[in-house]
């Protein structure tokens, strides 16, 4: 059928080494290999990556394409080598949407219905039933539309929240969900957030967006829902809004420094929720098929379906 | 308008207070009274009870219908004095269903998801992604349809699970959504729930239906979200399912005593959630909306729209 394709994993071993199998099963066609194991690297024309260093992609003069694990590219964007020239991809999966709606709504479900009180009631052996509010008087902000955003203002929107999206264009958005862009919308979204829920790309534009100025204007009192990047928030921000009220609580599941480390104050802070970057995972499997398609959409001389524009930085 | 309605409130006055402020608010045309501020009881003709004894509905002779303050009537059908001739109605209000649907969603993903594993790692400062299964590959099998079936059948099938349901006909069921009834039914829906959810009224007929026989059937570690009634659950065989590992966790919302006991083995089991039979509430203002609505329709010659079938007993 298709021609081999050889292709190279660049990123940390643990992670990569996953990938070979997962291609030997779902694409055949595409050998994938670590660095140290490329025979001639003027053959390669994919590369696989996750962090890459800044070197990394200097060896291969022939890359048709490059590719990153996951939704994420900014760990790419940022190796010096990157050819200017090659389509860069991401993973786009369903599933993985589906997960991170799963994973989001959770976290609302957990701050609207105040299920960390249930738990520790429980620890107390303390039967105690707590006031109510309806899904529908529960507004929600999400910051960041796309795939991911489309799943989870649907997976809330089925639960009868009110939903509203802040993304470039403003449109485009799924049933029910009120559309805001731009600076003033931001602040109207915020305004009207009883829960925010971060779900953008790190760009230049997107860096430090939560923070004291962007708290300020949510309902006192409001949750933070934080799933995109560590750098979008100001960490000392978070912790002064929560210390004055401003924010009643946050999930986090993405940090300036992962592992989050262990002297962080985020890790026993009362009102936080940590999860370890751990949202949704496209599975390799996943990762193998959108790149054996995104290679046959460029051999009919098409772009991939996910590619990244470079320019907006996702 | 309307003429005044004379109703009285049956059951612990620290929860039917409540109404008499809602109903003045709500419909105002109806004037609840506790019994003993009833000055005629001959001109009582409606009755909003929940837990009344097996004498309270005796004094009235003139009811015209009877209503519960929420989705159950089991209470109500267990008194003795309860005329047979007189219409009874529940609650059956959307937020209501809704507000179910929510609650059993946060189980459903605490389970799939883990979530109590993270909290745990959490405490212990410890960074640990965790493996992850595709809401799709996670089958749910859901006892009971109607109104709240219905609800949470389409926010599970919004985030992709793969639902099924038993219920008496096994009919009329959301999109997507496989229908089993029956004895048989209930085996084979048993046979592919990885997360079983027990939303039944409590009948003669479901009494004790969650027992280690229907625990066998289930795949081995799979999950239960109980929030039917306390009567529905074999308490000894969940805790031997859960020691042998048929079952690896448990939601519980209800409960054969409630409050449940200080000295109950349940509240301090590692994989046993406890909620203080707070899954969803019929607000006070719901409720005075429908049961006017319900009189209306009386007064019209019809049924109220949720009229209770006491030979089913919901």
């Amino acid at each position: 059928m298709a021609r081999t394709i050889q292709g190279v994993l660049l990123g940390s071993p643990e992670i990569m080494r996953d990938y070979i199998a997962a291609f030997e099963r779902t694409a055949p066609h595409i050998r994938l290999a670590l660095p140290q194991e490329v025979v001639d690297p003027e053959a390669v024309t994919l590369a696989l990556a996750w962090d890459p260093g800044a070197d990394d992609f200097r060896p291969y003069p022939n890359l048709r394409l490059v590719s990153s694990i996951a939704a994420g590219v900014n760990g790419i964007l940022a190796s010096a080598s990157l050819p200017g020239d090659v389509p860069l991809m991401r993973i786009a999966g369903e599933s993985q949407a589906q997960m991170m709606a799963g994973f989001v709504t959770w976290h609302v479900l957990w701050h609207h219905r105040r299920f960390g009180d249930y738990l520790a009631n429980q620890r107390q052996r303390h039967w105690q039933r707590l006031p109510k509010r309806d899904a529908g008087d529960v507004r929600i902000g999400l910051l960041g539309a796309g795939k991911m955003g489309g799943a989870v203002a649907r997976a809330l929107t089925a639960l009868d929240y009110d939903v509203a999206i802040h993304s470039r264009s403003g449109r485009n958005l799924p049933a029910g969900v009120e559309g805001f862009s731009g600076t003033d919308g931001l602040e109207r979204l915020a305004a009207r957030s009883d829960i925010l829920i971060n779900l953008l790309p790190l760009t230049a534009e997107t860096r430090g967006i939560l923070n004291a100025e962007l708290f300020s204007r949510l309902p006192s009192g409001a949750a933070l829902v934080h799933v995109g990047r560590g750098e979008h928030l100001i960490e000392a921000d978070l912790l002064a809004a929560l210390e004055n009220g401003q924010l009643s609580a946050a999930s986090l599941d993405v940090f300036a420094i992962e592992p989050l480390p262990q002297a962080h104050p985020f890790w026993h802070h009362q009102r936080i929720v940590i999860t370890p970057h751990d949202a949704c995972d496209s599975t390799p499997n996943q990762v193998a098929q959108e790149v054996a398609e995104a290679m046959a959409r460029m051999g009919d001389g098409q772009l991939p379906a996910s590619v990244v524009d470079r320019h907006a930085g996702y």
